[in-house]
C-alpha cells in the first residue's frame, strides 16, 4: 500500500493514474472475427464457439427444458436472494419512470418529449468461475420496465456446454426473451450483424473481458450502441475517525478482490484512520479465498492523507470514482459537492457490495474517469427520448416569421419556402 | 425521383439503403492531427488553422471587443427572432428537468437517483456559408439549464479571420463561456487534450463534416464523449389525401437543400397524392437558390405508395427517420405507433424548419438509422444520472442475508465479508 501525506495538486493527476492497456493487437483479432461472423453466420460462431470455449453445439439456444433443470437446481436460499435483490431492483427503476414533458412554448405550438423503449437489446454476461448472474437483473430487470421487446442473453458455456444455472434462473425471473450458449467477441459479432440463430440488436449492454470490451467498441462502427465504455473496476473511499476501520478495509478488500488491476483508493483527514485501516486490511486478507488477486490489487492501492474535506472532494471530483463511498462526520458537504462518481455509498452500515446485489441501484456504472460524462445504466439506458410537435394554424402565423428570418440569415432557402407558403395560404 | 408501388417487405431494406461513405482515407490524416495537437497544443491547432483556413492569428479567443462588434452588426430583426426561437428552447429544454428520484426499497434502505451536470462540455459549430447561429441555441441554451460550468464554443474563422456576428450574436445570448476562432480537426483535438488557449472538455456536441466527424469519432477513445454519431440529414414525411401537396413538397425540398447526399422519403397511401407531390416538386425546384444540390438529393429521392397505414408505419418503424413528419386522416396511429424516429412534425401546418429553428424541441436528432438506438439531444444529454444509497442498522439487516447469499453464489468472499462484518457488530 502507498501512503501519500498531502500531495500536492499538481501530483493528483499522476497519483491518481488508472492503468492503460494497449489493445491495438487485440483489435485485428476483433476485426478478424467480426468479418467472419459477418459473412458466414451462425458456422463463424459455431467455429469460435469450438475455438475458445472447447465445445461443439448443434443448437446455441438454451432450450425450454435446460432452463428447467437449472431453475431446479438453483438452492431455495439463492432463489429468495435473488428474488429480494429483483424486488428492491424494480422498485428503484420502475420509480424512475418520466411522464410525457408537454409544453404549448407559444400558441398554438404544442411540444413534448416522450421516451419509448430500444425494441431490440443484447446483454452480455460473462461466464467462468464468477457466474455473475446479479449483472442479469441489474440488465433485464430496467429493460423490461423500459418495455424493450427483444431481450437477447448472450453468455459462452462452460466445458460441458452449459451455462450456469443461477444465470437461467435469473434471466427466466426477468424477463429475457431468448438466452444463447456464445461468449467472447463471436457473441457481441453475432448481436451486431445478426446471424441465423442470434438475433441483430440495436443496443449491447453488459461487461466482459479485453476481447469483449473492444468488440463492443467495434459494434459501434456498425450502428450499434452500448452502454457505456468498460474498464478495470474502481472504489474510492473518503473517511474519517467516524468510520469504523473493519468496514473500511473490508469494503477496500471487497473492491481489490475483483481483479489485480481493480482500483483501490482511501482518502481522509485522519492520519489515524489510515493506519488502522491498513492494519486491518493486512489482517483480513489472511482470510480470504481470492487472496492473492486482493494482494497484488492492494499492493498498488494508494492511501492519501489530505488536509481538510474541501480538498478531499477536490481531488475526488477530479478523479470520478465509479464507487465511492464516504463515511465522515460531514457528509452531507460530500454528498452535495460530488461532481464525479458512479454510484455513492453513505455511511458506516452501507457496503459496496450492497449496490453490487441488493440495495434497488444499478452496479453497471462507469469507471475509468467516465463518471465524469457517463451516466451509470438506469431505466433511460433501455429507452431513446423523441420529441413531438404540432403546430395550429394560429401557431404558425406567431412564429413563422422568426423561422423566414432565420432560415434566409443561415442561407437556406427552402426552409424558408415550408414557412412562407403556408403563411401565405392562411393570408 | 422514384415511384415504388407497394414493394415487398423484403425489399424495404434495400429501398431504403442510406448513402455509405468510406472513411479510413480521412482516419488517417485524422490521427495525425490528433497527435500532433496533443504534442505541440496551440502550436500545432495555429499550424493547421493556417493550412486549413488560411488565417494566422496571435490569439484563437474570440475577444470582448469582438464580441461588442458583432451584437452590433446583427439586424434587430434577426436578433428578435433568435430570441423568441431561445424563449422557446428554453420553456422546452427547462420542463425536461427532473426531480430527484427517491425509493426506500426495503425499510432503511434508501436509494436515489440524481442527474448533475457534465462540468465541461464543448460546442462545435461549422463555419462556411451556412453559419449554424441556430446550433448554438439548440446546445448551449439546454446546456445552461443543465448547468453545465464551462462550455466552450469552437468554429472556423473565415478568410478574414472572424467569426459569423450571428453565431457570436447567439455564443453571448447563451452563456457561451469561451468563444475559440478554431475549426475542423484541430478544434476537435483541441477539446480533446486540451491546449494552452482550448480548454479540456468532457463531451463535444454538434456537426460538422467528415473530417468532424470522424474526428469527434477518435476523441471518444481518449475518454472524451460525444453527443450522437453523424450522418447525412433525413426526412420521411407519411402523407394521404388530407396533405396539401405544395406543403409536402415545400418539407422534402427543405430537406433536399442540405446537401446532395440528404435522404428524402415520402410515404402515402395515396397514388393521387404522390403524383401531386411529384408535380409540386418540380414547380418549386426551379425557385430555389440552391437548386443544384436539391436537384441531386431529389433525383435519388423515393416516393413510396404502400396499401395502408399498417404497412407504411411497419416500413417507418424500419427505416427510423430523424426528421417525420405525419399529414393524414390518421395521424395518431402513427404518432402512437412510432418506435424509432428522432422528432415528428404533425399536420399541414407544423413544417420541419419549425423544429429547426423555433419551436423549442431540440434539432440535433440521430441520423443514419439511429434513430432506433439514440436519443436526441435533450436536456439530460448535458447531465449524467448519479445514484445514491444510505443504509440503515435496520437496512443492512434486512438485506445482508441476501447480499452474503448472492455474494458466496459468484464466488466473491471478500464481498460478503464486508456484509457479513456489519452483521455481527450488530448482533
Amino acid at each position: 500500500m502507498n501512503k501519500i501525506y498531502s500531495p500536492k495538486p499538481d501530483t493528483w493527476s499522476e497519483i491518481l493514474e488508472r492503468p492503460t492497456k494497449t489493445v491495438d493487437d487485440i483489435e485485428l483479432t476483433v476485426k478478424e472475427i467480426f468479418k467472419e461472423v459477418q459473412k458466414k453466420g451462425d458456422e463463424a460462431v459455431a467455429k469460435y464457439t469450438s475455438i475458445f470455449d472447447g465445445v461443439n453445439f448443434e443448437n446455441l439456444e438454451v432450450s425450454i427444458q435446460e432452463i428447467e433443470t437449472a431453475v431446479a437446481a438453483v438452492p431455495t436460499e439463492l432463489k429468495e436472494a435473488i428474488q429480494l435483490a429483483k424486488s428492491n431492483i424494480e422498485k428503484f427503476h420502475a420509480a424512475q419512470k418520466t411522464a410525457k414533458v408537454e409544453v404549448e412554448t407559444v400558441e398554438g405550438v404544442q411540444c413534448w418529449q416522450e421516451k419509448r423503449p430500444i425494441q431490440k437489446i443484447g446483454l452480455y454476461i460473462p461466464g467462468g468461475t464468477a457466474p455473475l448472474f446479479s449483472t442479469v437483473l441489474m440488465l433485464a430487470v430496467p429493460a423490461n420496465i423500459a418495455g424493450c421487446k427483444e431481450i437477447v442473453l448472450c453468455s459462452p458455456p462452460d466445458k460441458q456446454g452449459n451455462i450456469n444455472p443461477a444465470i437461467l434462473y435469473a434471466a427466466q425471473l426477468c424477463g429475457v426473451t431468448k438466452i444463447l450458449k456464445v461468449g467472447g467477441i463471436q457473441a457481441i459479432a453475432g448481436l451486431t450483424f445478426g446471424t441465423q440463430t442470434i438475433p441483430k440488436v440495436y443496443k449491447i449492454f453488459g461487461p466482459g473481458n479485453q476481447f469483449v470490451t473492444v468488440a463492443k467498441q467495434l459494434a459501434t462502427q456498425y450502428g450499434v450502441a452500448i452502454d457505456m465504455p468498460a474498464g478495470p473496476s474502481e472504489l474510492l473511499v473518503v473517511a474519517d475517525d467516524i468510520a469504523v476501520p473493519a468496514f473500511v478495509a473490508s469494503d477496500l478488500l471487497s473492491q481489490a478482490e475483483h481483479g489485480t488491476d481493480s482500483q483501490v483508493i482511501l482518502v481522509s483527514t485522519s492520519k489515524n484512520l489510515i493506519d488502522a485501516v491498513e492494519d486491518e486490511i493486512q489482517l483480513q486478507l489472511e482470510q480470504l479465498p481470492r487472496k492473492e488477486i486482493a494482494e497484488k490489487a492492494i499492493a498498488n492501492s494508494k492511501l492519501i492523507y489530505v488536509a481538510n474535506d474541501s480538498t478531499a472532494l477536490e481531488l475526488i471530483n477530479e478523479y470520478g470514482p465509479e464507487h465511492f463511498i464516504v463515511c465522515t462526520a460531514n457528509d452531507d458537504f460530500y454528498i452535495d459537492g460530488i461532481e464525479n462518481a458512479g454510484s455513492v455509498f453513505i455511511g458506516n452500515y452501507t457496503p459496496e457490495s450492497a449496490g453490487d446485489y441488493a440495495s434497488g441501484t444499478n452496479h453497471t456504472l462507469p469507471t475509468n474517469g467516465y463518471a465524469k460524462n457517463y451516466s451509470g445504466v438506469n431505466l433511460d439506458s433501455f429507452t431513446k427520448s423523441m420529441t413531438f410537435q404540432k403546430i395550429s394554424e394560429v401557431g404558425i402565423q406567431k412564429i413563422g416569421k422568426a423561422i423566414e428570418v432565420m432560415a434566409e440569415a443561415e442561407g437556406l432557402q427552402a426552409h424558408k419556402h415550408a414557412v412562407t407558403l403556408r403563411l401565405k395560404s392562411l393570408e
